[in-house]
């Protein structure tokens, strides 16, 4: 990484592995896929099969290209939801095209990482691999209306 | 952001204010700061006072100058807690410098969001902001033991 001015600039550190090839909205939560780690960072990932969940950083390579960023947007492209600043939505078009994930690692073997519920196709670039640890997990919170609507409906649909 | 082989260019959408100017190992859980969106991003953040958490994206700008990556750490440079890998840690020197840390949004005014517990210096590049959603909670867990000690003996510090 370094530094021009403001612009900051990262390498990916791997890559996803999977069956889904194109971006579509779905159920992730049972898709497995594999994260290929550059083998250079080998060694970085000692320790981590102790965690039974992390977070992945990845670049959302396709909705980068080409596409221009709106300021706001409806949440998973859902008109009967409101239309909301693009900060406040997880969707994959905004200023810098970053997505986090926390997915269930199932296995470490070697520079391969088996996870399930990550919603990243095949060939996404993986900027980072943190640990999940106690400070992630929040007890109370306060969501709007609609990422209610979105999780019951979401359950509804895949029942 | 543009890609250019494998680089992936990113540009601040904002910084962070704070009256922390160096970094040290700290409770940061108390410390408030502000978030500062470039204005051109103004619409962008409508709708994110609905949350009372969200996730900040930032980069560690002073851990990325000069300093070369290990790829094994002790957690928090303390030599009683196991060497580990850099991936297993959230230390700030690692091969992307980006940080993620969940916060409590106390207030939006206008381009400035007040927060809590963002441990970030101030100055710090803002990469991205965006709502914690509910499947952002895991409520099993398994991570190592030195997790575990680290909190335990963090809270003994401080109280």
């Amino acid at each position: 990484m370094n530094h021009e001015g403001d612009i900051i600039k990262l390498r990916p550190i791997g890559t996803v592995s999977s069956e889904v090839r194109e971006p579509a909205r779905r159920d992730w939560g049972d898709v497995s896929s594999e994260i290929i780690i550059d083998p250079a960072y080998l060694e970085a990932l000692d320790g981590l099969d102790e965690f039974s969940h992390i977070l992945v950083i990845f670049c959302f390579h396709r909705s980068a290209l080409g596409s221009s960023v709106h300021l706001k947007t409806h949440p998973q492209a859902r008109p009967d939801l409101p239309l909301v600043g693009i900060f406040a939505t997880r969707s994959p078009v905004r200023p810098n095209p970053i997505g986090i994930t926390i997915v269930r690692l199932i296995q470490r073997q070697g520079n391969t990482l088996v996870v399930q519920g990550l919603d990243a196709i095949d060939g996404t670039p993986v900027l980072d691999i943190k640990p999940y640890l106690p400070g992630d997990s929040v007890n109370w919170t306060k969501m709007p209306e609609w990422v209610h609507k979105l999780h019951v409906q979401g359950r509804e649909e895949t029942s």
